[in-house]
């Protein structure tokens, strides 16, 4: 699969605005499956090798995980703050967790376990994330080595479909729109911000 | 109604954020008619008197207007980035538009046009939004006044039922939810990150 044209994009904007350490903050929003929606800050950790699926961590205990199962279509709102531009990505997610059976999925989740931080890694072995917080339990399990892949651990792809660019900064502002064809090209339209 | 236990925590984020312009950005996560999510950003435009229900702005002719019409709730996802602590407000919308009857509503409608910049006011009389662009069509009518409220120019107010504080800061991180109860007070529960 080569390059999708909204990479260049994105690239272009995390270059223009790393110095802010948060640039990498992103609003995933799914649907529950009461038919609500629900949003939370998660942070991009890089494409998948040579696809165009954005990476995520999560933890099989998150209510993200039954949001996805009933409804996978997602969409991620990233804004820039010093460009002061949005794309919004709407696609699929996929879930490789301990019960994925696809080997190639599965050495992707051991790397992104191994490519994280002591602190990062240190989340999965926390209490019961959501539950009532109990002062008199222990919250923080044995520290996580970087060899043994918790099984919390999860991480999520997320294939976009379309892709809204929107730059606050022209005047007036400009809106580029990316389409993905069946073929897997994709087709770009200026459209009305 | 009295002010909810929440809204002192947000007033002590806008303020210790306030050197950031973008801090009253925040993501809009709606479900759209065919079941996907749907998330962009939009503007906190302050809380509508002396309820608890966060006002937005919005074109009549943007997507989201579909999206509320066949369900009502919404969730904001509300980072900031100085204090590193993220709120998450689940709760119904309701169009404040040129077809509301309700005369306090209509007046709020007008008080925020006013209150509106003039490049703010200027975007709603823009050429239709999302549709593809004519570089030989006038994107730009007439510019508004300052009286006369555009038709496309609605109010979005959000009241929320369930409120999710998380502070990245602590050691652990501290996590908070505020649920409202039937007779509007509101439940606080400290729970696990």
């Amino acid at each position: 699969m080569s390059l999708a044209p909204w990479r260049s994009s994105i690239a272009h904007a995390l270059y223009r605005n790393r110095s802010l350490a948060y640039c990498k903050f992103v609003q995933l929003a799914t649907v529950r499956p009461d038919g609500h929606p629900a949003n939370r800050t998660v942070v991009f950790r890089g494409f998948w090798e040579e696809t165009n699926q954005l990476k995520f961590i999560t933890d099989f205990r998150s209510q993200k995980i039954s949001d996805l199962y009933e409804q996978p279509w997602a969409e991620v709102c990233w804004y820039f703050p010093k460009t002061r531009e949005q794309f919004r990505l709407h696609g699929r997610l996929m879930l490789v967790s301990l019960h994925t059976d696809d080997k190639e999925l599965q050495a992707l989740r051991s790397q992104t376990w191994q490519d994280l931080s002591l602190a990062a890694r240190a989340q999965f072995s926390w209490a019961d994330p959501g539950t009532t917080r109990d002062l008199d339990a222990p919250f923080q399990m044995e520290l996580p080595s970087e060899t043994e892949v918790l099984p919390e651990f999860c991480v999520l792809l997320m294939d976009p479909q379309t892709v809204d660019h929107l730059e606050l900064r022209g005047d007036p502002q400009n809106r580029t729109d990316y389409e993905r064809q069946t073929d897997d090209t994709w087709v770009r339209t200026a459209v009305n911000p």
